[in-house]
């Protein structure tokens, strides 16, 4: 059942941990296969070593599995509450990123700094805010895609490819779950590249407005004038 | 004597030096055999490159050389009294890796900022306090041990395993000597997010008593939700 | 057509890749056939793994393509308007490098610390002045030679052989498209050493102008003594 | 004419590279045969690739080459001056390797933050002064071995086995060109860690003075416990 997609979610998650972007069982990749209504997720907690395309655990959006020997990675709420705040996702990435993630764990949402933050999100890359002491209690599973869909209310996920978690770590979408992954490697460096630019400069502010939109839409949109034409 | 775990002790030396936490001959891996009480760990100053099973040090628990050619890790009565301290300790690593050597330098415990955190230590990574001058006159590797000890008066050690040594550097256990060097890239890990955080945000504080629990219990314990059913 | 330079600056955009200064797409080089003026340059948006020498683009300096199939990168209006203003260089090179990009962020120039600076770039390499939001609304990538050669007003390009363009990432140079490359990891070295260098330091200033001379000459003009005669 | 001494210090020459210490040709080793009172070094400006056993320069304590096809690095008057300062040292390393040069650069000497340190440095490792604008003036590679000397009035050179030169970079040096590559490589790690160190905690002290003869002496000297008795 789904053997393509789950080869295809298979060689991403192997390409977060080439990639450099997790280590042990630190990340999990997902896709979903949007008439059926499924999602392909990585089993939980079983090295890249030993990950196997055939392990790939399909889930319904309820969560219910329906096929696999596996239990499916311990973020798959997260995962799915994605899935169903927003459509247009086919594809999302979980990782613990060394520098992404100790923006997440800041507190702090990364600023737009320059043009190659601008050139893929349209904007700071948000951090939610933390989960109450309740929502924690009852489950912070279940409350993270809560909290991370009140952080796009007024932005389209699609322009902003990517979320930290406030003391967790990002996640990260697109299309599919390459571009997922592709994500995830650009928030790392934006992370990385945002944290030597306030150690340069402490004072330094967000690109204008007017920037980011002529950066990002040079690559992004009808009017794109990056890559090759298909 | 003892071939299997001289095997196993040597693979876990040898996994130091691939995980990148060891230069030259900076670290030493050791577990005990429970029963004959009997430890097995690394020959003192032979590189990584020169290292084989064979030359696996047989002690027992007073430091008399039970079996071996070679004089034991300089460390050895550190890891003797751990494992006194600590009877639920099956294996033990001691590095100079980057990070967590230069939070022990800088005498200051590891706040758990997050869920990466959380995974793995029940807490702070807690940072010894230095050795009084009358201890380093009687003896730094005699005394470091108690220090050691001191920290874990109201703790599990399997519950947070690691600790800082001031001014020297990290010490990991676990149930085995692999367990043992698993926390020890872990704590590597932790400690250069955990300056990265505070360099993003110096005011941030460490996450709430509630999500540590919720944390460090899914992947711990009778009710733990992560990994797979063996 | 310019089979030879095509080779030559697919080699260069490809060592760029393998001295990690670029991820993906993130860079771009080129070199000027300066009998013939036409410049060979990558095509836009083509992952190193895929790109080959039959893929690059000659333009002319006015930006017509005159051979390839290729669109050539988006940057390529900056390389041109460095050739009309600079005629001395030969080859330029665009990346995103991690520490140089996050000087150009910081919007602030690299003072020259040490010999390791002095050797190679003639003084401090600068950051430009950021675009007016008039400039950036007319055509951000038309006005940034504009604001490169406004700061070498009274500097010789080969003498600092690169550039922070504010907000975006380094430009470098030199007489081919090889000493482009040359420059660029110079320069992402430099700024790696210089943020540490104020981390440690913050009151450190640039080191004197004889120092600068004596470092400087001593590699570059016709009194040199660094390396062989050949 | 000493090959073996010239392939022995081709090889130091070349391990600096596989350490990542080098880049291009920032770097050079150097022995001398205390008998003969000639120092082989590596030749100037010549890429490690292209380096080999042959082509390493025989000079004399006064500079003039004794054998060779090649002009010897530009820092050998700073070797040759360091060999005739003391004479208890038999090999020699530059390097501009990215940590110690930070801390040369920000002209701090490395102090002694931990175990590391005094297990291979007997205390901080010093900064020169800078040289004054006449000392520029007349020459500053003559000049340097004259400003390091100074820093050595009251310590022994091999039991700190470095130095940083203001506004320059690391020197490291041992009993002969492998032990200098060895201390080259601490040099650097000790300079990270240091860093890192201050950044967790700025108020951080050296470790006392018994604590550093302990962990000095346990290493090195005729009471030394550590290593195997050969």
């Amino acid at each position: 059942m789904l053997m393509d997609l789950k080869k295809k979610v298979y060689e991403a998650n192997i390409e977060l941990q080439k990639k450099g972007l997790v280590i042990y069982t630190w990340g999990n990749a997902s896709e979903i296969d949007q008439k059926k209504k499924l999602v392909i997720i990585k089993p939980s907690g079983v090295p890249y070593e030993k990950l196997t395309s055939e392990m790939m655990v399909v889930v319904d959006l309820n969560g219910q599995i329906i096929e696999g020997n596996y239990r499916p990675s311990v973020d798959t709420k997260i995962h799915l509450d994605l899935y169903k705040a927003f459509p247009e996702l086919g594809g999302i990435v979980h990782t613990h990123s060394t520098y992404a993630t100790a923006w997440a764990q800041a507190q702090k949402s990364i600023p737009c700094f320059g043009g190659t933050h601008a050139d893929y999100f349209f904007g700071e890359v948000p951090c939610t805010r933390p989960l109450t002491e309740q929502e924690v209690e009852e489950s912070f599973e279940g409350e993270t895609g809560k909290v991370i869909a009140e952080c796009f209310a007024t932005k389209k996920p699609l322009d902003v490819p990517g979320v930290l978690v406030a003391s967790h770590g990002p996640f990260s979408w697109g299309k599919d779950c390459h571009q997922a992954v592709f994500n995830a490697v650009v928030l790392e460096e934006l992370a990385r590249m945002a944290l030597f630019t306030i150690q340069i400069n402490p004072e330094i502010q967000s690109i204008p407005q007017s920037l980011l939109e002529k950066r990002y839409l040079r690559k992004h949109g009808k009017d794109a004038t990056y890559g090759q034409i298909i």
